[in-house]
């Protein structure tokens, strides 16, 4: 099986992530970025505006995928069924770059104060978007924000997971790695006490 | 009813916070935020290292109440029921000083991304401490994780409408608020589907 072949914008990321694990966010330039990819300043421009703005883009997808899911589940899913629908639909967007990215992000974010904290804001707003899909569909505030973090919760979980095995089989999906997750939390509810 | 009168570090936080807001976070310096609380420099540094400790600072005590409230429920407690103790604990803490605080650190929380991302890597934080504490007690893992994402739900839930009423009544505590909130969410785990 032929390996994967990152464009330029994966390959920005990787080398953003690397860099920002070696020296930190801070004392990262886009120069520095676009050297270690093999890409002109030019090319990291044509894909983000910044930065900053490579590290948001993935999340605005991600956000949009879930609540895009979520939104078009069948209407009588349950509330955790239309979560699971908005995690299959995330889930196919992630290929093999995102899961080599796993681990490398997970060492940039365990070095950095300021990427935990841009972490914890996209979870934050994660799940605040599959709770406003949620509540789209009628269902109560409670039990969406509880659907929603469990979500969350399941898509990290199951993004840990998927990425530690990302030298095994480039082809495998996320997806089955976040419904088990899912599936976890969902048996966990009963208990709780 | 005397209404309550606020010390040093806690008029520095509202000065602080109230800063924030007015002119950001990056902006509002140390000089200033001593100034608008009526202190000297040196008393703002006698209660916080920096403007950051004056923020991470509330933090690292919430966490601590919540896992200690956890850790020391009766043996027989369920999670949900550890939960419950470890945000009577952390409630007890809460008084005027942090009410009024409420829709005060709500603006400025909603002017700042960075703001933001402090606010919710605390979030992070204080499920974080649940989660260890209640793993400590023999709970597995997806039941902690639920758990404690649960409890900071409903702290936060709470939190917010007990500021909400901050100009009603000095003396009533966090604590109905925050539990009220929990039980909403372990009612919601039924119609989770």
């Amino acid at each position: 099986m032929a390996r994967w072949q990152p464009g330029a914008a994966q390959r920005l990321v990787v080398a953003a992530v690397d860099l920002f694990t070696e020296q930190g966010y801070d004392a990262t330039t886009v120069a520095q970025i676009a050297e270690r990819a093999g890409v002109t300043k030019s090319t990291f421009f044509r894909h983000f505006s910044d930065k900053r703005e490579l590290l948001v883009a993935g999340q605005e997808t991600l956000s949009r995928l879930l609540a895009e899911g979520v939104a078009e589940a069948p209407a009588d899913a349950s509330p955790l069924e239309a979560v699971a629908a908005g995690l299959e639909r995330a889930s196919g967007a992630m290929g093999p770059a995102n899961r080599e990215l796993g681990p490398r992000l997970k060492a940039a974010v365990a070095a950095s104060t300021e990427l935990q904290e841009r972490d914890a804001l996209k979870s934050v707003g994660l799940a605040a978007a599959m709770t406003t899909a949620l509540v789209a569909r009628g269902v109560p505030e409670p039990t969406a924000h509880l659907a929603a973090e469990m979500g969350v919760l399941a898509f990290k979980q199951g993004y840990a997971r998927w990425s530690e095995g990302g030298d095994r089989d480039d082809e495998e999906p996320l997806a089955p790695y976040a419904l088990a997750a899912l599936e976890d939390l969902r048996a966990a509810t009963a208990s709780l006490g």
